[in-house]
C-alpha cells in the first residue's frame, strides 16, 4: 500500500528560501534608507528642540516611557506566546515556534513601511518617523498573519509562510486605514482589525488549500504530553499580557488604565466558563488540553474594540462570559464541523479563538459606543475616547456604532476575499509545500538529529529486531542441536 | 493483591465543576454590577476632573505608570510562576499548570469584592472604585490559595480547589483587614499576609485530609528529567520577578526603589545557601532540583514585609543567608519529620518555602520596625514609611514593631484555624477527589491522549511482545521441522 | 575497551562547593557592611531631601521609573534567556540552567562592589551607593561570565564556574573603567565590555581546558526533541528583550527611545539572514536549530554599541543583515574549524554569537562615532550623546571613533589574556571536573531520579532481555520437546 502512493512532493527549499529571505531583507534596508527616519522623541536633535518648544522640563514624558513596558509585553505575546501556543504538535514544535519567529520578524520590518506610508507619511518630507508606538503597530499588524499561520500550521512551506505574511501585512494595512482612517473607527486593541481579519484571512486561505487525503499524516496531528506543557506557555504569556496588547496604543492616563482592567476581568471569566463547557463536553467530565490552551483567551479578543471604552467592569465580565462559551463550544463543534462541509481545515481551530471572538469584539464595541453619553463620559470624555475632532466633530455616537459595525464588515471582506486571492497564489506547485503523508512533520524543514523514539516506527524497528534475534537463536538452536 | 482494593472513588466532575464555574462567574457578573466601578484614575470623566481639581499637567501621574509595569510582573508570577513550579510531577503537569489558572481567574474576582468590601468601599455610594492597586492586590489575595494548592497537589479534584479558594480569599480578606488596619501593620510584600497565611492554610487542610494509604500512588509522586525543567522556568519568573512583587505596592519613589534593592540581594543570597546546604545533603555533593526549584526562593519570601524598610543591603543578605539554609533544611528533614509525626502530606513542601519564612519575614519585619530612627529615616520618611498618621500619629516604631509580631501571629492563626475548617469541608464524599492510588496523575480529570510511553506498563507489554514473538517463531520452528 | 580507560575523576563536591558558597557569602555580607548604602533615590530620608533640594515635585522622576522596567528585561535575559539557552542538550539542562543561575546570583553580589569601588566610591564617605542602575550593571558584568559558561558547557564543575566568575567580574570591572572612564568610550549596550570581552574570556579558557579525548562523551554532545524547544525559550526571551539591554543604561528620553529601535531593527534583520545562510548549508535546504537559536541573536550584540547613536534605521537593519550571515557562517565552518585547528572546544558557540559580532560592534560603534556631525546630533545633543564634558569638552568625534576601536581592542586582550590565565588556575586537579567520558552529563552534579529511557543503555537492555528470553524459551521447548 505504501508503495502505490505518489512520489513524495519536493519540499527542497535551499534556494527558494534563501533567495526570499535575501531579496526581502536587501529591499528593506533599500526602502527603509529612502523612507524611515526617526520621530521628534527618538532623535537626538529633535527631542531636545522639542522639549524646548513644548515647555517639556522632564524626559518622562517622552512617549517612550508610556508606551515601552506595554510593547515589551505585546512583543512577547507575539513571539512567545504566539509561537509556543503553536508547539502543541507532537512532531512539529520547531516549526511552530521557528516558523512564527521568522514571519514576525519578516513581516514587522514591511508593516513599519506599509502602515507608515498609510498613516504617518509626512508630506512635506516624503519620510515616515518612528517611534515606539510605531513598533507595537507593527506587531500587531504581524499578528494578523500569525493568526492566519495558525490555520494552516503544518501544511504549508515557510516559503509561503512569508507570501502569507507578505499579502497579509498589506491587506491588513489597506483595511486599517480604511477603518480607522476612512470610517473613524477606534479598534485599539483590533477586534476588527487584527482577529476578525487575521482569522477570516486564516480560513480563506485553508479552505482554498483543502487537501483531501490529509487524513494520511493523522497520526502525527495531535499532541503529546510535553508538546501540551510547552504549549501552555504560549497561553499563559498571551493570556497575562492581553491587558497589556489591548492598552498598548489607548490614549495615555485613564484611557490604558481602563483598557487593562477591562481586559482583565474578561480575561478572568472567559477562563471560567471555557473550563465549564469543557468539563460538559467530556465523558466524566474531563478536562481538554486545546480548550484550555485557547478558548480561555478569548475574552481578551473580544475586548479588542471596547476595552477602552466605558464599557463598565461587569460589562467587561459578561463578555468574557459569552465568548468562553461559545469559543469552546466551537472547538467541540464547530471545527470538526467546519472540515466535514465546509472543507476547512483549520489546525489551531482560530476561527473560535480569533474569527468569531473577533467579530462579536467588534459588535461589541460598536453597541457600547451608540451606548455612550455625555452623562459617563464628560462632554471632554466623548470627544477624548471618541476622537471627535476635524471632520468628525458632529459625529453622534450612535452614527460612531453604525460605523463600528460597518467596520467590523469591511475587515471580515477582506480577510475572506485577500484570503481567497492568497490561497490561489500559494496552489502554484513552486513554494515547497508537503505531500499529504508529509504534513505535521519537523523533519520536512528541520534537521532533527533524534531518532524518533517511541514512534510507531522505532517500534515495528523492536519487533523487526525481536524477530531477527529469535531466527538466528533459533538458526543456532537447531544447527547445534541437529547437525 | 490488586483487586482487594475498594471500587474507585467517583471522580466524575462533569456536573460539580461546570455548577460552580456558572453559578460563581454569574455571581460574579451581579455583585461587580451593584458594586465595582471605575476610580479617578480610570474612569475618563473623573480622570480629567480630577487632573483639573489636583493640578495635575501630565498623565504620566496616573497611577498606572507607578504600578504598571510591576503588576505585570506579579501577574506572571501568579500564573506562570506558580503554575509552572507545580509541573514538575512526572504525570501531573497540565494539572499543575492548569488547575492552577483555574483557581488564580476564579479567585481573583471575588478578591476584588473582598478587598473591595473591606477596605475600599465608599460609604456614600456603596461603591467599591478600582485601579490597577486593587488588581496588583487581587492577585495577592489569590496567591495565599495557590501557595496551599501547593501542599495539596496531586491529591484534590478541581471542585475542591475552588472551595479553598472561595474560603481563601475570604479568610485572607479578613485577617487582612485585622493585620494592615486595625492593627495598623505594614506588609507590601505579604510575609504575614500571603505566606505565612497561606502556607499554615495549605498546610492546615492537608493536614485534615491525610492519606495513610497515600503511598499507593508512589509511583507517580516524582519528577522526570523533562518536568523538572519546566518547574525551572516556574522557579525562575518567580525568582527574577520577586522584587516587583515585593514592591509592587509600596509607596512611590524611594519606596518602590528600596524594596526592590532589598529584595534583589536577599533573593541573591539565599541561591548560594541554598545550593550549599543541598550539596552537603547528598553523598558526592550532588545537586537536588527540588531545593533549587525552591529553597532558592526562601529569600524573598522573607523580605515581604521588610523589603520597604531601611534595612540596609548587608541586612537584605543576611535575611536571604539564613532563609536559603533554613528552607534547604526543611526540604531534607522537616517535610519528611512532618510526615512521619504529623500526617501532613505537603507535595511541594510550602512549609519550608512559605510558611517558615514568611513568619520568619514577619518578625524580620517587627525588629526592623522596632529599631527604626529618626537618625535613618528622617521625620517626614518615618511617616510616610509606617504611616503614622490619624489615629497612629503617636506610635512608637516599639509600638510598631510589637504590632508587627502580633500581625505574625494573627496570620498564622487564621491560616491554621481556617484550614483546619474548610479541610473539614471537603471530607464530604461529594467533591470527586482521587482515590489513593489514583493521585498524581492528570488522567483522572484530563483528556491525555498519548499512551504512558517508557511507563512500566509500557516495559511490559514489550517484554508481552516479545514472548508471544518467541512462542510464535518457536511453534513455527516445531511445524516446519516436525510436520 | 572499556576497562583501559583511567579511573573517573573525583567529581566529589560536597565540601568544596558548599565551602565556596559559605564563604563567599559571609564574605559579601561583610563588605556590603562596609562599602554598600541606598543611594539618593533609594534612601527614604536621602530621597525626601533631594526632592526638596532639586525641586522635583513628582516622584516619577526617581530614575527607577526610568530604569526598572528594562532591568526587569535584562534580568529575564540573564536567567531565563542566557540559562535556557544552555538547556539544549539532551542530558545536561539541569546543569545548563541551575549552574547559570547560581554563577549569576553568585557573581552579581560581586559585580555591585567591583564597580562601585571603580565606579561609585564616594571619596568623603568611602562608601559606594546604589540604585536600579546599579543592579543593572551588575547583571550585565554577570553577562560576560555566563557567555564564557557558553563555550565552557558540560566540561567543567560548579566550583570551577564559581572560580570563572570571580576572575571574569574581577576582569570586567577593570576592562570597563579602562574602557569607559580612561578612554571614555560610550557602550551602552556592551559590544565591546560585555560580548567581546565575554566572547574572548572563554575562548581562552576552553584553548587552555583543550581535552583531546572528549570524544569519548560525544554520545551525549547533542540534543533531543524537547531540549531544543527548551532552548528556544531563551533565545525568544534573549532577542525579543535585546532592545531593553541595549537602552537600559542610555541617556533618558530620546537616548533609550533610539537604542530601542536600532535594536529592535538590528534583530528583525539578523533572522532573516540566520535562516537564509543555514537552509543554503544543508541539504535539501532544512534548518538547522542551532543557528537559530543563536545567529538570530547576532544583530542585537553587534548593535550594543552604537544603539545608542544616530545609526539611522537602515544602517541597524545593515548590521544585522551582516551578522546575522557571518555568524550563521561561524556556525556551520569556524567552530569545527577551531576546535580542529587551534584546539578550542567552544560548547555553544560563543565565538559565532558573542566574540566576533561583538568585535565587529565595537568598529561599528567607533564609525558611526567617528561620523557623527553637528548637522545630525545638534550641538547640544552631540555633547549628550558623546559626554563631550569636563576633561573631554574638546574631543573630536574623529578622536572619539579612534578611541571608541582602541576600546576593543582593550576588551578582547583583557578576554585572550585574562582567560588564559583563569584556564590555567582551573587545571589544578582540586575543582571536581568530570572525567572526558563524563561531560554534558548532569548525573555527575545532580540527582537525577529517572532512568535514561530511551537512551543507549536501555536499547542494550532490551535487546539482551530479548536474548535472555528467546533462549529460555527455547530451553522450555528442548526440555520439553526432547525429554
Amino acid at each position: 500500500e505504501i508503495w502505490s502512493t505518489p512520489p513524495p512532493m519536493n519540499t527542497n527549499i535551499r534556494v527558494s528560501l534563501p533567495a526570499v529571505c535575501f531579496v526581502w531583507q536587501i529591499a528593506m534596508i533599500i526602502l527603509f534608507g529612502v523612507f524611515i527616519r526617526y520621530n521628534e522623541e527618538s532623535d537626538v536633535r529633535k527631542w531636545i528642540e522639542f522639549k524646548h518648544s513644548h515647555n517639556i522640563t522632564s524626559d518622562i514624558e517622552n512617549d517612550f516611557y508610556f508606551r515601552y513596558p506595554s510593547f515589551q509585553d505585546v512583543h512577547v505575546m507575539i513571539f512567545v506566546g504566539f509561537g509556543f501556543l503553536m508547539t502543541f504538535l507532537k512532531r512539529y514544535s520547531f516549526s511552530g515556534v521557528g516558523f512564527n519567529f521568522l514571519i514576525a520578524a519578516f513581516g514587522l520590518q514591511w508593516a513599519l513601511l506599509m502602515q507608515g506610508w498609510f498613516h504617518s507619511l509626512d508630506p512635506n518630507t516624503g519620510k515616515i518617523y518612528i517611534g515606539v508606538e510605531n513598533l507595537i503597530n507593527a506587531d500587531f499588524c504581524v499578528a494578523g498573519s500569525l493568526i492566519a499561520y495558525g490555520a494552516l500550521l503544518g501544511k504549508v512551506s515557510p516559503v509561503q509562510l512569508m507570501v502569507v505574511t507578505l499579502f497579509g501585512v498589506t491587506l491588513f494595512a489597506v483595511e486599517e486605514y480604511i477603518i480607522l482612517d476612512l470610517l473613524h473607527c477606534r479598534d485599539a486593541g483590533g477586534s476588527m482589525v487584527i482577529h476578525a481579519f487575521g482569522g477570516y484571512y486564516g480560513l480563506a486561505i485553508s479552505w482554498v488549500l483543502y487537501r483531501p487525503n490529509l487524513h494520511q499524516s493523522k497520526r502525527l496531528n495531535g499532541s503529546v504530553y510535553h508538546s501540551d506543557v510547552f504549549a501552555m506557555i504560549g497561553t499563559l504569556f498571551l493570556w497575562m499580557f492581553w491587558p497589556s496588547f489591548n492598552s498598548a496604543i489607548t490614549a495615555h492616563g485613564d484611557g490604558q488604565h481602563r483598557a487593562v482592567i477591562n481586559t482583565y476581568l474578561a480575561l478572568a471569566s472567559s477562563v471560567l466558563t471555557a473550563v465549564a463547557i469543557s468539563s460538559m463536553s467530556q465523558k466524566r467530565g474531563k478536562l481538554d488540553m486545546v480548550h484550555i490552551q485557547n478558548a480561555t483567551l478569548a475574552g481578551g479578543v473580544a475586548m479588542g474594540t471596547a476595552a477602552e471604552f466605558m464599557i463598565t467592569p461587569y460589562g467587561s465580565l459578561i463578555v468574557g462570559f459569552c465568548c468562553g462559551i461559545i469559543s469552546t463550544f466551537g472547538y467541540v463543534f464547530v471545527t470538526p464541523f467546519l472540515e466535514k462541509y465546509f472543507k476547512i481545515q483549520d489546525t489551531c481551530g482560530i476561527h473560535n479563538l480569533h474569527a468569531v471572538p473577533g467579530m462579536l469584539g467588534g459588535f461589541v464595541g460598536a453597541i457600547v459606543a451608540a451606548a455612550a453619553s455625555v452623562e459617563v463620559y464628560g462632554r471632554e470624555g466623548l470627544i477624548e475616547t471618541f476622537a471627535f475632532e476635524g471632520d468628525f466633530a458632529t459625529r453622534s455616537v450612535l452614527t460612531q456604532g453604525g460605523y463600528q459595525a460597518a467596520g467590523t464588515c469591511v475587515a471580515i471582506t477582506f480577510g475572506l476575499v485577500g484570503g481567497a486571492l492568497v490561497g490561489f497564489i500559494l496552489k502554484f506547485p513552486i513554494w515547497g509545500d508537503p505531500a499529504d503523508d508529509n504534513c505535521y512533520d519537523d523533519e520536512v524543514y528541520w534537521e532533527v538529529r533524534e531518532q524518533r523514539s517511541n514512534s510507531i516506527l522505532q517500534e515495528r524497528n523492536n519487533i523487526f529486531d525481536t524477530k531477527v534475534l529469535c531466527h538466528s537463536c533459533i538458526a543456532t538452536f537447531t544447527h547445534d542441536t541437529f547437525v
